[in-house]
Parts: C-alpha cells; sequence; structure tokens
C-alpha cells in the first residue's frame, strides 16, 4: 500500500477526499500518510469568502469568485451528503436554498466531525507537480507562503482538487480600453450595492449572468441589460432586466449590441466562465479541458489516463456538486488503498470516449442531468459510498428547471424532498426576493 | 564574449538594456545573442495601458498599474534619455509634465529607432530562473502563453528588469469583510470617474495616495480621506480632500479613525505600495527587499553578489528612473561585453554596506534626491553613457519639491530646463488641473 498521498486544495473536493479515507480508517482499513496543501488561510474552497479581489497578501491570485449575497442555486436536496444529512448538522429542517453562509457551515461541519484540519497545510500552495519515472514517485514543489521559501516534497499518489472557477476567462471588446467606467469579471464582484442606481451591462448568459443581473437588481441597480453570445436565457425578467444580441463594440460609454440597438451603460460585468488553470502541474500530467460535464483524458472522469496515480476531482462542468465530488474521492480512495484495480489503458480511453461520444448527443438540460447522475452511478455502484436516493436527485433537477422557467425570482421560494431523509423542505419565512439579509443567524431564525 | 543574454521584461529597464547593446553595435562593438522575454503584448511596461485588472486572458496577473489621465508626477527634465532627447523626438519644444501617452510615444521612439522590437518575444513569460553550478549557465522556463507550453532555454547571463510596481501590497483592516462597497488596491485603479459623487477613504501617503486623491477629486468625487500611517503628506489641499490619522476599523460603511473621529465612505482605495516580487527566480538568486534607494545584495545598484552574472535593473525606489535605468543598463551591458571587470566579492559587499548606511542616514528627501544623483554618478563615470547635466536634474528635482509644496494642484504647471539641450520647456496651453483631455493630441497642439 501507499506511503504517502497528496491532497491539493482544500474545498469541497479536496475535504471529500480527506473524509473518505478518515471513514475508512473508522471502519478498521489502515490509511496512507495524508498531507493536504491549501494556499488560502482557511478551508471550504470557494465558499470561503474574502472581500479580496485580483492578488492576495502574497501576490497570489485570489481563489474567491464567490461574492455577498450569494444563495445556492440549486436546491441542498441535490448536493447532500449521503452520511452527513443537513437534518444531522442543523438538527432541523431547513429550506431548501441556503445563503453562502449556512453551505460553508455544513460543509465544514463534516470536517470538523472527522477532525480533518489535522491533515491540511493551510497557506500553503503547490507550484510544481512532476512524475520522476525512474522512482516512481511524485515531486511536489510547495511553498510557505508566510515567507515565500519553498521545498520538494515527494509522494506515491496524487489527487488534486483545485477547482477550475477561480481563473476568469476575460474576453476584450472594441472600445474597453476608452469605456469610462469599471470593467471586471464576476470573479472580482463581491457587493452589488456598489452598482444601486447604475445601469450595468452583463456580458454572458450563464449561471453568474443570470444570479448577477439578479442580485444587482435586487440590490438597487437601475437596469441590467445582459449581453448574450449563443442564446439568450429567456427567463422572464423582472422589470429593468433585459437581454440583448453579442455586444459589438463601445464608443465612449454607449454599448452597441448585434441588433443595431444601443444603450448607455455605467459598468460592464463579464459574466463568461472560467478557465482550468493547472498551470502548477508539469504538461505530461495537466489536465487541458473546457468546461464540460466529461473531460477527456480522465478515466471515470477522475484517473489520469497517462497516469492514473494522478487524480483529479471534481474537475468537470457541475449540476452535481458536493455528492459528485464524493464518489470520484470515494473511488481514488478504494484505487490508492488497493481495493479497486484499474482496467488496462486501451480500456480505460475506450471508457472515456463512450461517455464523450454520448455526451456530444445531449439535447438539453434534462439530458445533461440524467447524463451527470449516470457517472455518479457508475461510480457509486464500486465504493461504499452510503445509499442515497439517486433518482429522486434527478427529478429534484428537472423540477427545478421547470421553477426557473415559471419564475426566475421565485424558484428560491420552492421546497425539495431529501434524497437521505425523505422529508420535505418547509418554506424560507421570506420570499428570496424580498430577502435582502443572507446571514446564517436570519436564515435560520 | 559571451554568447547569450536573457533579458527579461521590455518595459524602460529592459528597453534601455536592448537599446545599450545595440548602441554598442552600432559603435563596431560585437555583442552577444540577445533575448528579451515579454509577458505583454506590447513593451514599454507600466506605461503600456490595459483596462484590464486582477488576470489577464491567460490567467496571469496583469502588469499594469497605470490609469487613465495619469501624468507624469516628475518633470520630464529629470528623466530624459541623454542619447533622445524630448526635441529630438518630438520635433519641438514641450512642456515638463506629460501624460501617459506621451511618455509612451517617447519611450518607444527610441525603441523604434534602434529597431529593437526583433530582440523581443512578445506574450512570452519566465517562470524560472536557476543556474547550474557544473554548466556555468542559467536554465529558463519560459512559457508561450497563446497555448501554455513551456520550453527551457540556456543562458550565460540574465538581466532582470521586471519592474516592482505591479505586486500590490494589500493589507487588511478590521470590517473589510462587512464593507458594503468597493475596496480595491491602487494597483487595480483605473477610472476616477467610476468614483464621481462618492466619497473615498484612501489608505497611504505616498504618490499613488495624493495622485489618485486629487485625479478623483478632479474628476468628480464628493469627498476624498486620506488615511496615513505614519504621517500626513501636508500639502494644501483643494476643498474636499482631507488627511486624517490611520484607520483602526470599518463598522458597515463608517471607517473610524485613531484620532476618534470617523466618517461615511462609499468605497475604499488601498494606496499602500506594492511588493518586489520575483517569485519566477530560484531562491539563491532572487531579490528580496523593500522599495528602498538601495537594496541590499545588488552591488552597484544591478550585480547580484552571490552571482553577478544575474543582473537586475531598477529595482530601486525611483526618484529618477529612465536615465537611472540607462547607466544601469551601460553598466551591466559593458560587463558582459568584457570592458568592466567587477571587484573581489568581499570589495563588492563592502560597496553595498557603504551605500546602505550612508542610506541609513538620509534626513530628507533633498538628501534622498542627491543620494540617488550620486548613484547614477557613480555608475556613470566607468561607462560611455552620453553626458548630462546631472546637478541640474538635482536642482530640477529639489524645485519639484518646493513646487509641490507650494502647490500640489499646480505643481505640474511649471516649466523646467532640460539636462540636454539646456532649453526651458514653455508651459501648457491648460492648467492641469483644469484638464480633463489627456490625449498626446491635446497635449501637443
Ligand atoms: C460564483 C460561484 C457560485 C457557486 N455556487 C454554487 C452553489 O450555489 N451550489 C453548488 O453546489 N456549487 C456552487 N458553485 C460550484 C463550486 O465549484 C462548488 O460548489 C465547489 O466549491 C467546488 O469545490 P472544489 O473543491 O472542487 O473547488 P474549490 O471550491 O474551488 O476549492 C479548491 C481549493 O483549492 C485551493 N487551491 C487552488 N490551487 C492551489 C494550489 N496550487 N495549492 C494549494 N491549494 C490550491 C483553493 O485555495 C481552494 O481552497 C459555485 C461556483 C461559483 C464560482
Ligand atoms: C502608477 C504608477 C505611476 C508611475 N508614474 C511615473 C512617472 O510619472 N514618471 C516616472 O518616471 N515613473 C513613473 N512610475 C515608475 C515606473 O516604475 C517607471 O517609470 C518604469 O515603468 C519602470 O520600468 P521597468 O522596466 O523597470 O518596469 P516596468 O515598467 O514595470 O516593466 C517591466 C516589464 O517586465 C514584464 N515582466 C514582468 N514579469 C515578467 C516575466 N516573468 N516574464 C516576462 N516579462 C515579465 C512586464 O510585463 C513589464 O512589461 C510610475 C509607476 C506607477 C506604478
Ligand atoms: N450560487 C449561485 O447562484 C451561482 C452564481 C454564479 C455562478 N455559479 C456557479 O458558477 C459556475 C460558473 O458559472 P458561469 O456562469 O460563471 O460560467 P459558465 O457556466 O461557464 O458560462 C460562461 C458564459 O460566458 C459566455 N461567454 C464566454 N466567452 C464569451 C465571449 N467571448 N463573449 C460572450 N460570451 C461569452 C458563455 O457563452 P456561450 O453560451 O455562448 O458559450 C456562457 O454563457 C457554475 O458552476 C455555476 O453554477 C453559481
Ligand atoms: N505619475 C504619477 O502621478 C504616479 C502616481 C502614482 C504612483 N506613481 C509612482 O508609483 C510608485 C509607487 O508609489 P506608491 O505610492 O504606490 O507606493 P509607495 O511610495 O511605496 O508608498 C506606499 C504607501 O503605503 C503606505 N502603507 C503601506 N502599508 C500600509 C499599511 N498597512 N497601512 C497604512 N499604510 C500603509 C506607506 O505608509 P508609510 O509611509 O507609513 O510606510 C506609504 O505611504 C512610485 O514610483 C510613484 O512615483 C506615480
Amino acid at each position: 500500500m501507499a506511503s504517502r498521498v497528496a491532497v491539493v486544495g482544500a474545498g469541497p473536493s479536496g475535504l471529500a477526499q480527506l473524509h473518505s479515507f478518515v471513514e475508512a480508517r473508522n471502519q478498521g482499513a489502515n490509511i496512507p500518510e495524508l498531507v493536504c496543501f491549501e494556499k488560502q488561510h482557511d478551508w471550504a474552497g470557494l465558499w470561503n469568502y474574502t472581500w479580496r479581489t485580483g492578488l492576495d497578501e502574497y501576490g497570489d491570485p485570489v481563489h474567491g469568485s464567490m461574492y455577498r449575497y450569494l444563495w445556492s442555486n440549486g436546491p441542498k436536496e441535490c448536493l447532500e451528503f449521503a452520511d452527513y444529512t443537513f437534518a444531522e448538522h442543523f438538527g432541523k429542517a431547513i429550506p431548501s436554498f441556503p445563503p453562502r453562509e449556512v453551505l460553508y457551515d455544513y460543509i465544514t461541519g463534516r470536517a470538523k466531525k472527522n477532525n480533518i484540519r489535522q491533515y491540511i497545510q493551510f497557506a500553503t500552495a503547490v507550484r510544481w507537480i512532476s512524475y520522476d519515472e525512474t522512482k516512481e514517485t511524485f515531486e511536489l514543489i510547495v511553498e510557505t507562503l508566510a515567507d515565500g521559501s519553498t521545498r520538494t516534497e515527494e509522494f506515491d499518489y496524487v489527487i488534486v482538487g483545485t477547482g477550475h472557477f477561480s481563473t476568469p476567462n476575460v474576453p476584450s471588446f472594441e472600445g474597453f480600453a476608452e469605456f469610462p467606467g469599471r470593467i471586471l469579471h464576476s470573479h472580482d464582484f463581491r457587493d452589488a450595492r456598489e452598482f444601486a442606481g447604475k445601469n450595468l451591462l452583463i456580458v454572458g448568459s450563464s449561471y453568474s449572468a443570470e444570479d448577477i443581473a439578479l442580485q444587482s437588481k435586487k440590490y438597487g441597480a437601475n437596469t441590467v441589460t445582459i449581453t448574450y453570445r449563443s442564446a439568450p436565457m429567456g427567463f422572464s425578467w423582472p422589470d429593468g432586466i433585459e437581454e440583448v444580441p453579442l455586444l459589438r463594440k463601445l464608443t465612449g460609454s454607449t454599448a452597441h449590441f448585434a441588433d443595431g440597438s444601443s444603450r448607455e451603460v455605467d459598468a460592464i460585468l463579464l459574466c463568461t466562465g472560467y478557465q482550468h488553470c493547472l498551470n502548477f502541474v508539469e504538461e505530461s500530467l495537466r489536465l487541458r479541458t473546457a468546461n464540460v460535464l466529461y473531460t477527456p483524458n480522465l478515466y471515470k472522469g477522475v484517473f489520469w489516463l497517462g497516469n492514473p496515480k494522478m487524480m483529479y476531482l471534481g474537475m468537470q462542468d457541475q449540476y452535481y456538486t458536493f455528492t459528485l465530488f464524493d464518489v470520484q474521492a470515494w473511488y481514488a480512495r478504494d484505487y490508492v488503498l488497493g481495493r479497486i484495480t484499474l482496467p488496462p489503458r486501451a480500456e480505460m480511453a475506450a471508457d472515456i470516449d463512450a461517455w464523450r461520444t454520448r455526451l456530444d448527443g445531449l439535447a438539453d438540460a434534462f439530458e445533461e442531468i440524467d447524463f451527470q447522475a449516470d457517472h455518479i452511478a457508475d461510480l457509486a455502484k464500486d465504493v461504499d459510498y452510503p445509499e442515497f436516493d439517486l433518482d429522486l436527485t434527478r427529478e429534484n433537477f428537472k423540477k427545478w428547471e421547470h421553477d426557473k422557467e415559471a419564475s426566475i425570482t421565485g424558484y428560491r421560494d420552492r421546497g425539495f424532498t431529501s434524497p437521505c431523509t425523505g422529508s420535505q423542505a418547509p418554506a424560507h419565512h421570506t420570499p428570496w426576493w424580498q430577502e435582502l439579509d443572507d446571514s446564517m443567524a436570519t436564515f435560520l431564525r
């Protein structure tokens, strides 16, 4: 069995990995030495809110992309840990769409229960991962951020859970260099109140565009214009939010769109998604992919085809999140523990191909949900991750899609059934569109 | 003679280095192979304005710290290239405090004249510099940003001119996590018009604090409160700008200061300076220093004491800029060309010590100016950098200090005498405090 396992990142994925090993040990298994490197001062990844933007106190890119007043955009009954329910954590039933602080509390609650913190070296960044063919070990160059000193450590396995919603994709448009206002990517968005009274232009038509448009309006923006490249989101937006075709250029503060229309804007928000940034991994081990539901070169979505001792968690686009990371972590753990043997490379490659071929043929969000649920089922069947009602989560997601169509400001007021406990979530005491306070204290009141 | 020289960065320092070699060749010398790596798409370093903030299109930290409507804060008669005067470049006399675009044009004008661009690989970042003791060469890991591919190249000499005003120093204060508005470092400041009508809090009391306070007011801020740690700047500020002791904490949008006073603010601007960030240099070659007029471990301000084939340009705090970079570049060039021999290490260390001891004893800005002028003289005496009236530049700087005391909004209206041509600068057609247009076209009108 392996002697040393490196886990890179202590976000939901990295924490799931550490947790999975401790669960095995709790059930009597011998587990390898675990070392988790986390560049932030605290755990929970994106859920660890920071006011910082751009570069942090060490001159390193800020990881955080979450903003104030961020509420879960999917029902919590689609991401509930099968071995640590919301009911267990909060001691009571809570509504389906919690604000960030509540999910932070939940994620870290499970980690505290298993005393996971002991494995994590905080304010420590992994700078380079390479593989030594002769020694058959990985070498990690690791930096202690406080003093900038680096050291090299050797590991038998590496599991990367560094997320992929932190390095912004920042396109440019004609006239940006002269635009007389703020231009920012959603990665740097923090507080909607900054834009109260302003006319905002939002570029993009996915989750960030949707949520930041709504939030800006909720906290006082005058108008929000959303400009799309491929297709509008098409929701019934509240007054003051409107979708228009793609931005062509700016002249001063006038935005000109593909349909010939134009509008005066005060600030521009690029909700144009993120890049997978694994520039701390040597090229032969580095995942390169767009934001898709099944990436190239990762068997079972986890194992690097060129060297399966190199593993990645959570590198897919995400309907499912915490449960997905859990089953991936369980699978990685069982491989490390020797409980699972991987097939020959050609077979792994064929399996990836089959999934990616199916991916290419998906027609809509409903098929995408089933696809990702099937990926979870594909892993879950081989590991001892506790039972939960996966089919109910499919239904929950599909109901959620319909709820959003019905009311984009009202979908977060709906309640869902837990796939773990079978109980129904209560309604929140205040409709989301009216609720300006996102604190845990108010939410749990 | 050396075969290969790497120049890292094509800002004013890197361009000075390339130019110095070409000047030697123009005068008949054999010069080594020169390769300059520049991570931006264009040259001139900080003077190459970008609307981008945070991370760039490659996920790399944005280098640019300059903002719209930035005018030179020192007289151009203190930074004039001795071998390429303003009169030569513009074909006429121009005022003493040009806006950014004009200085960009001037810097790149000299570089174009000598066809320097041929040596530069743009959108190419140096990721790691190490020294191989056995081969006695430097190895540079270099990344082509467009496709993220890396390669290793060998060089006999490395000259680093990557600047030190791009990685922000970002302190935190109690209450930042809850402050309901934008918090940014001056590195991310771009357009003052964003803050029109707002009450701004500026932290810091040096050049950025001074200039951004004035500029924000000029473009419509309601009030600007400047909070200082060590001492106020003490200028006669225009109405609406005020200096107060250090910020203690924020409660909501109320800023509380060390003198017990408090104020409502809409946005917070950290003008708290920069860090030398040379995290692409192996530790044994890495300069670590605060922003000072003479750094540790650099002989003549240029040569790395532990290995003088590793050189740094422009790593000092700066009264002098372009002329300083020029004489440093000339000195580095002559060392590479074998025209200058460096003394034994102990002698170099003693020389550094002597300068740093003198530095410790400096009483005020006037003595600092003389100190840096003496450093320039110390280098200039050994190289063939063209003659210019260095003593006149000392006088110019001292006059400039007095002008700022007399009128912080009016000092940029004064004219100075060129240390190269002896002619006097004309007045600008519009007082700076009234001039909202910073374009080259308007300036040269
Ligand atoms: C704006 C936004 C809102 C979201 N909202 C939701 C939501 O409502 N519900 C939901 O389920 N999901 C949401 N997500 C999706 C989110 O991706 C997941 O919930 C989850 O955070 C992913 O976990 P992760 O551990 O894979 O990555 P992350 O949470 O990104 O954590 C990665 C960790 O790795 C660390 N790290 C990175 N590089 C290094 C390095 N070189 N060395 C050491 N440490 C490193 C980081 O500091 C970080 O702590 C949202 C994402 C964004 C961007
Ligand atoms: C806001 C601001 C205003 C200023 N105003 C003035 C002024 O009015 N007058 C004045 O004289 N000076 C001013 N300065 C001072 C400025 O430092 C100098 O004028 C000058 O730009 C320094 O030149 P440099 O080449 O040393 O560094 P920079 O101008 O910073 O150039 C460094 C170059 O190195 C490149 N680089 C960095 N890292 C890498 C890497 N790893 N690989 C490849 N390339 C890399 C960068 O992209 C950049 O092009 C100002 C500075 C700031 C921050
Ligand atoms: N809890 C919440 O409320 C919340 C809020 C925000 C985000 N999130 C999460 O954050 C993650 C990321 O979501 P995201 O919306 O930031 O990224 P995303 O889903 O990858 O979407 C990126 C969007 O940017 C557009 N785009 C990219 N390049 C463009 C260009 N050059 N010009 C115009 N448009 C361009 C894309 O358009 P095309 O469609 O044309 O490709 C797409 O609409 C998701 O997991 C999401 O669930 C959650
Ligand atoms: N052309 C222009 O008009 C222009 C405009 C801006 C900048 N510049 C140039 O840019 C360069 C950088 O100038 P800069 O002003 O950004 O940096 P700087 O000169 O290094 O000054 C940093 C300031 O931040 C303060 N500070 C640092 N940490 C702090 C903390 N924790 N709390 C409170 N205050 C803190 C320092 O205070 P202490 O004094 O207490 O240490 C100092 O006043 C200079 O070369 C300058 O010429 C030029």
